[in-house]
């Protein structure tokens, strides 16, 4: 997968390296290519340019097309993963209509690639089609510029790429509702990843037959959606910067807006070099927990953050055993979540300490652009151009493994033959 | 537990409030006594007032005597924990000399006390004598005065509480191997905890003889001592602020106090305002960590720190057990590893939220401040008299909270009846 990944990029960079690729004269260099190319494949959104201006038609669409591809690509290994390893989450049944198997067909593979692309450009059309409506009877553009800005919007939001075509991403349409809630609706779907949007449609009215895949999703993303949305109207409520202009009705548009992007489209409604220093804070930790794990979102995910809350809650109530809705999650499964989260601090915090390193920017800026790049999230307070080369290749490559670490580390960690050994005497330590 | 804290607390705040307490005229407000009260029976070191100055001689001797009891309490409360809770550690044989039981009798504890404390003076009395001879020759100072300073140091470093009577804390020092290195070894006698010593006396010689938690502490304390000193020339060797003016061998012994202090001492012997960004981080992450499990240092602790990198080598490995020295740790004892992690995570972050809300101080300074105060270091960049008086009564907070919360946490989920109840099905779910 790795390999794929690393393959797509290289198209990229070669490609975005033409002189057909930028609209000015010349050429772009290498980093920059290499930059926007790994930015797009990964669906994290950073830019050191800006898109609209510096790339012509031919550079945004091989943009778009990468971003496309990274979407599509890490939906339908993320999918096939779960389905491999589902005990009961339905899918097997539902998604391939095979007995319980640990052996994929090539016809099962199919079958899934087949509804993961009729999903992911289902719901890009029809967002396309309402963006493309209001483009251009909302801010009289052109039919045909229309259209494409809407194509690029959805896909973009969809695959939760958060490359956009305006220099200051989507904060022109802060208070307008149209734009703002069907990029938010795109960018929701697309991180609840296709195997919980494929039982919530059909398992809506029954919440108990959900699987602990997608109760915990369903519920951590409420969670995140509206405490973040509480959070945001708390820090930036008075802040002149951000939403102290707007009136009531489109602060509270632009807080969930504001909530919903960091998990993990990484388009800015508002100017995120305004923020308050705990919005930054806040926005770190929805950026790091991300998004849904079969999804187009990254960090260290949703049911990973969720199944170590139910762990904790579990350890302090005594219980010897975590229950999610009338099922018990292993501990191996406790103990890949433990592992995914502490590499993803370990990543973070390493990558921190050498980027400050590297440059003269301040803790907080520098933390927001590494947890940004790490979980593919795409904001930023402004910094991303002014990296040093350096920091742009660490950048690359937090992004690259914040796209392909967790489901690496979970496919393998998961997949992996547990036979039990020789045991050891017990022996138990003090902690704390 | 947190009852007795409390009410040392109380008492110190009474007393610190009294006129004879404060050098000058008048008396301390309440906040200024409470807040020194908590930092001394704490031992965190954090103050709002120069010590040497403001506090008049009995003010000063309050201070100590809080020190001296908040940290015989938790070294007591502690060991006393390890030996209920201790399968093999031999603790309970070579202790309390007692067959293997829960009960602990009054006399056991007598036992414990009275080793606990003699460990105690024993140390502190050889650190003063050589302290007050070093302050005598070394520095000119009246015989008096330099046998107050050396008691003073000696029972502040041992009991890690960072209380100095210099405004300079440790730094016009920095240079000087006596001091400098006196400390350092009473700060790690201290923080490695009476169960640890205790046992290392006995069986340094044999290593494969250790317990899990003596075994995970000298680990990860010689992996954070050797780490942190190289990390700190890294990042410092060239800051003209810090260790930039300094020869080589006085470079290496900065280097070496200053990765030694944060766990969780809290002594500086150089600028910390003057300190590199990602100095500041890894001064943090080493203040994050702490120091032993029975002793007075803070923190979430090596013996958390390390037990969670074992979970996670096995888990990448794919070994289905926790092996520490040919030992298995149970998966109940990884799982509070993982709670008390988390939850120092959680406290740490709403604290930063809420003092970033509260002050107007930047991200890194504040991070610093707080995880300081949660984990009883008492390093700072020199904020902490400016913080609001909102500000320090949660820094109150956080010093009694990160003092008496992991170890409540451990005994309160370490003690508890474990009984397993009816299983439901087992179910998994995706992560990462
Ligand atoms: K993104
Ligand atoms: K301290």
């Amino acid at each position: 997968m790795a390999g794929a990944f690393a393959v797509a990029v290289a198209v990229g960079t070669a490609l975005l390296s033409l002189p057909i690729a930028v609209a000015g004269p010349g050429r772009a260099d290498l980093l920059t290519a290499l930059f926007h190319a790994t930015s797009a494949v990964c669906v994290t959104g950073l830019v050191t340019v800006d898109t609209g201006t510096y790339w012509s038609g031919f550079g945004q669409a091989v943009i778009l097309l990468l971003i496309q591809a990274g979407g599509l690509g890490i939906m339908t290994l993320a999918t096939l993963l779960a389905v491999v390893l589902s005990r009961r989450l339905g899918l097997r049944a539902r998604l391939i209509a095979q007995a319980e198997t640990k052996a994929l067909s090539a016809a099962d593979v199919r079958r899934v690639i087949r509804r993961v692309v009729l999903f992911s450009l289902g719901v890009e059309a029809v967002v396309a089609v309402v963006l493309g409506i209001r483009f251009a009877t909302g801010y009289d553009q052109p039919l045909s510029s229309a259209a494409y800005s809407g194509v690029f919007h959805a896909v973009s939001a969809f695959n939760n790429a958060g490359f956009g075509l305006n220099a200051d991403s989507l904060m022109q349409y802060v208070a307008d509702p149209w734009i703002s809630l069907t990029i938010c609706v795109a960018v929701i779907l697309g991180g609840l990843g296709f195997p919980v949007v494929f039982e919530l449609v059909r398992e809506w009215r029954t919440p108990k037959s959900w699987s602990v895949l997608t109760r915990i999703t369903v519920i951590v993303t409420v969670v995140l959606l509206v405490g973040g949305t509480l959070l945001f109207l708390v820090a930036e409520g008075g802040n002149p910067g951000t939403l102290g202009p707007l009136g009531a009705g489109a602060t509270l548009l632009a807080a969930f807006t504001a909530a919903v992007m960091p998990r993990t489209a990484g388009f800015n409604n508002l100017d995120i070099a305004a923020y308050q220093p705990e919005t930054l804070l806040l926005t770190d930790a929805l950026m790091f927990i991300g998004g849904g794990s079969a999804g187009t979102a990254g960090g260290i995910k949703v049911t990973t953050f969720g199944l170590l809350a139910y762990v904790l809650w579990a350890e302090m109530r005594g219980d010897p055993d975590v229950e999610v809705g009338r099922r018990r999650v292993p501990s191996t499964n406790q103990r890949q979540a433990l592992a995914i989260a502490l590499l993803g601090i370990g990543v973070v915090a390493v990558a921190t300490f050498v980027m400050e390193a590297l440059t003269d920017f301040s803790f907080d800026v520098v933390l927001f652009e590494v947890v940004s790049a790490f979980s593919t999230v795409g904001l930023s307070t402004g910094i991303t151009a002014d990296v040093p080369p350096a920091g742009q290749v660490l950048l690359v490559l937090l992004m690259y493994i914040g796209r392909i670490g967790p489901l690496t580390l979970a496919s393998g960690l998961a997949l992996r033959d547990r036979g039990r050994r020789h045991q050891l005497p017990e022996e138990r330590t003090i902690v704390g």
